[in-house]
């Protein structure tokens, strides 16, 4: 039996997929309306993590952020309240890698197993069962769940110890980031220079000078409709624990800590719960604002 | 006859490639070395870019910038003083779209038709005959000019009136020198947190986040050795240029001036001639500096 | 007899306190109401920068911006078709170095001579004949309209040759703009970690790490309301002069490069004529935005 | 009895004050050796943090970072192992407000009262009394150490309740950080325009456009000698947690975060534990580097 708590868009597809395979799941989620479509193809629902953790083998986490993450294993009802010996713990959240070595200590601490696999992708390679994951902590644990993370995703990435998947998660949610922030730029500047606008995203997404994520947002882009797979304020905080790790490690990172800026600009305008492509909007030369 | 100025790192190639598909060149350059090569292959040898204009149909240019560019046109030898009426000036070199538009009306009111024509692609594009043309001017001119343009490279992309070739080339070398600086940060914050450094290079080059141009930069950074295909300080000038148009055409920037000047302190502290990719010495978290 | 060519906000102050001073003025503006009131107190009018020159032995130009400087001298009817030999130009308007020295050159071979005397202070100063000269040129054409200048300002700073009055006044609006950008975010940081706002501001200018010339803004930052002594599109202006100069110069600016776009991004969200402490408004974390 | 944990730069001239307006103090550091000329001067030693809280009524920490902090606290022999009920700490680490309302909570769950004092100033004004307490928390515990504050220092500010110090403090420290760094940069353009090095200081320190606190670092940056008063990576750390505080309480703050950068680029470059107008150095146009 393989438990699976956080059912967001992330995790609603993820576990989704885990079922669909054939896995027997148990879930649980703060408001269980998200869990219904779930139970009605077959999973277990859980009252709490604990009781997640106590009928489970494996647990999957897939939550907001670290006080979330915490809450869920700490609270009373938590995670480590319900697992006995031996048994192992998967984070999928993006958290810093502070975070999850510090995870990896307490559940270490108390006999369970733990990594540290948040995954790159969002809500349609969710769906489609195409994620990578990024994993941190014991080879052989990883080993022991890879048939699971291949019902969920295309590719299995081993970083090292615990922590540094959490590391190659915020490398390229940092990447993600810069690609759109610069990308919305360099379209600003096109059009404001009189180029046509669609021309100008046309010919940078069909070069070799744009991260190739960014086709998946042309769509949005074009017609100014954010609607959310990754809202911006996830984005934004994801650069923020990327510069925090920078200044824990000593990394100088001009840049990365001005895009983040500029985020936090376009999450004050309003636009923090739309898809962090809105940061087009923000800096878009015609934009009324 | 076609004539072509400026023999350097893109032009020495670009020259190179009409020569080998059968046009007739006449040529000339700063030092007359740079154009022994051509010379050897049947290209004929001008003492002025008068001369050049004076016996050539179409003349090609692909020079550093705009002082250089003012100077070979109007000077006492200048392109200006050796064209007749409706002879074709295509220049090559990436310049503000503004000093293009200029050109274009100090060529037309002298009778002379104008085309910029900046490129995408630098030193093995450029000789591999895998450039993209992006042309501002009329549309009949380019078509004149086709084959010759199809000789040097692999596409054509018409932008619109004089002046819109310059600003689309101005983007593609913002999104270039963008897509470089937030790689190198982003490998040094990897680095810096203890992943290993070949791992990150590779991994976020093989995924959707990183623009594709990078890889062909992937030998040098590896091995931190930067001999220039394209030196930091001609990208930093076109850094330069784009945020000025931004400037000039009311559109903020806040990234891109960032970037612009973390080159400008790689160019202060001796990488001014070193490739572009140098950023990333500069950038990297292990650097002695 | 003095002439003076531009009355706008600063100019007409300045010319105010020539005329009250005793100096015989004669003036040209491109709207003549508003030099009505110097009429009425005594002074001549000119219908055209050239009358001015005709009449005048020393004529001073407060103008926005070099293109109106450029219009203004050049014109078929401007100041370099009316002045005779051995007159003196000295324009005191903001502009780049490279641009003083252009001037320079331009009237040195006509036989006029010219000082580059920009000003610091804004409207007050100028209404109080508080004004700080900063000049360029030749020190003897300088002590020939020192009394002028006494009458307009309190003090005159000999900065060197051609070019460097202009420098100098860069320099200096650089750091305005960027000790009013700091203090906000500043201001902001505290009143949204729940400092109360009035506290912080009071707190700050009363201490050693604010400028003094903020000061003057308090009343304007806690009322919120922004009638424009200096308008932030003047200022984002100078600020964009400054990095120029940076990037003709080889000096890295990281700083005040993001500071130029942050006011850029407040000119964009219409504050551009308010006055330029009204980026106290779009960095406020309350600020509706 | 007073207390007094930290004796480097600022604890060993603040408990000097202490003692030498006739407070009785008991002392405590890592390295005894720093405690010498106090307990010369008649200071009691203790042996460890423990040891201070037994003998003393209040318990002054001028401690580098929260990391010691928590270590002087929590330790077997820690300050919270010595305390007994009502007794007082007065922490004047300059740390970051969420971990000032950590320790307020730490010290309330055991009975002990707890005062954010954070101070402004440096070396010179530690060792003159003319520091300025930033005080967070209770005002009757704040009354009860006013002679000790004024033994001390010059002025005391309340600030509201615990963590409201701290916050103050971040906000004046970040200013100080922006004064010094964006001085440097205009310094540095005047001087690559050609203007005098000297008088462009000169003359900004003497306007109203830098900060007055720039005046005590004149001699340093003129002279290029960079002895530590405040060490650059101090000031590096408070620019990150003032930044954190800005992400924590949504405050977007685009100018600091650059700054902040600038700071760990010089921090990289060698200049870590210089003192911070050492980016003066970092920044300066002729400067080898």
């Amino acid at each position: 039996m393989i438990g699976f708590i956080g059912l967001g868009i992330m995790g609603s597809r993820m576990a989704e997929n885990l079922l669909s395979k054939g896995f027997d799941l148990v879930v649980h989620n703060r408001t269980k309306e998200k869990a219904q479509s779930l139970l009605d193809k077959g999973a277990q629902w859980a009252d709490s993590p604990a009781e997640v953790a106590r009928k489970a083998d494996v647990v999957f986490t897939m939550l907001a952020n670290p006080s979330i993450v915490e809450k869920i294993v700490f609270d009373k009802d938590g995670l480590f309240n319900g697992f006995s010996e031996g048994k192992l713990w998967v984070d999928c959240s993006t958290v810093d890698p502070a975070f999850s070595r510090k995870m990896a200590q307490e559940a270490n601490s108390r006999g369970i197993r733990f990594l540290d696999a948040p995954v790159t992708g969002s809500k349609i390679p969710a769906e489609k069962a195409e994620l990578v994951f990024l994993v941190g902590g014991k080879e052989e644990d990883m080993n022991e769940v890879r048939d699971m993370m291949n019902a969920m995703g295309k590719d299995i990435s081993f970083q090292g110890e615990n922590g540094m998947g959490a590391s190659m998660k915020l490398v390229i949610n940092l990447m993600l980031g810069q690609a759109m922030a610069v990308f919305s730029e360099a379209v600003a500047l096109g059009e404001g220079m009189g180029l046509d606008r669609e021309k100008v995203i046309n010919t940078l997404l069909a070069g070799p000078t744009a991260a190739p994520a960014l086709k998946g947002k042309k769509d949005k882009i074009l017609q100014d409709e954010f609607s959310p797979e990754f809202p911006l304020v996830h984005l934004q905080k994801d650069l923020y624990l990327a510069t925090k790790a920078g200044f824990e490690n000593g990394v100088p990172m001009p840049i990365a800590n001005v895009t983040k800026e500029i985020y936090a600009l376009a999450k004050q305008s309003g636009l923090s719960e739309q898809d962090f492509s809105a940061i087009s909007r923000f800096l878009s030369s015609k934009s009324a604002k």
